[in-house]
């Protein structure tokens, strides 16, 4: 694959709801009641009912996924976490995951940075990866 | 919170079924069949159906954000992914996490090292945190 700093390598936007929170509580054990309680996020002060950061993460890992045709692609992925996304009990939330080539080092690997968006925030003050593409 | 290098904060042992891998996949949208499938998993030469790495790197987050009391004091994470994790359909997996203050910073700010390890496994070459515990 033939790879320059700056292209877009991918693009999507996912539609989370509080089904998507309550089933990521399942999967990962994370129970925390501001991930689908309204009354509590409210109660600690919080803007609304927040995604776990750990599923925006990974949602980012699968975006790489889908385009590598491999996780096992996937080296290493850091985030810094900023803004947590509201999901609205009616309307959801609409993340977007933008993934552009950062750096194509001599090995063979790429560094990926994604840039993750709700409505007008950055979720993630720093989230990059790297892979080895085919 | 007095911290020191080389305290153990968190050390938890998650037992994963193929059943959090289907949560997580309708949680993620992450839906390889690798993660719930034991033919295509066979197919592709794999050692057995894998769980998302992610979700093994999500519920090391968990662990934390149960010793911080509060995620939102996760600033940071990083993993490089080394070893899957291979879930048994009869007897799943259990995996183990075990979180050591690595560095105090002037700053107030702590890293944390996770060491994740399956059976003899470990499951990441690289797990950092950093978090402000209150």
């Amino acid at each position: 694959m033939q790879l320059a700093k700056g292209d877009v390598v991918a693009e999507k936007t996912v539609h989370l709801t509080r089904e998507s929170l309550v089933r990521y509580a399942g999967a990962s054990g994370d129970f925390n009641p501001i991930h689908y309680r309204d009354d509590v996020a409210e109660r600690v002060g919080l803007p609304g009912v927040l995604a776990h950061g750990m599923l925006t993460m990974g949602i980012g890992s699968s975006v790489l996924g889908e385009w590598l045709g491999d996780t096992g692609r996937l080296r290493s992925y850091v985030v810094r976490f900023t803004k947590p996304v509201v999901v609205d009990g009616e309307t959801g939330a609409d993340v977007t995951y933008v993934a552009t080539v950062g750096l194509v080092k001599d090995d063979g690997s790429v560094r990926i940075d994604l840039t993750v968006t709700a409505g007008s925030d950055k979720v993630f003050g720093k989230a990059q990866a790297v892979v080895v593409p085919q």
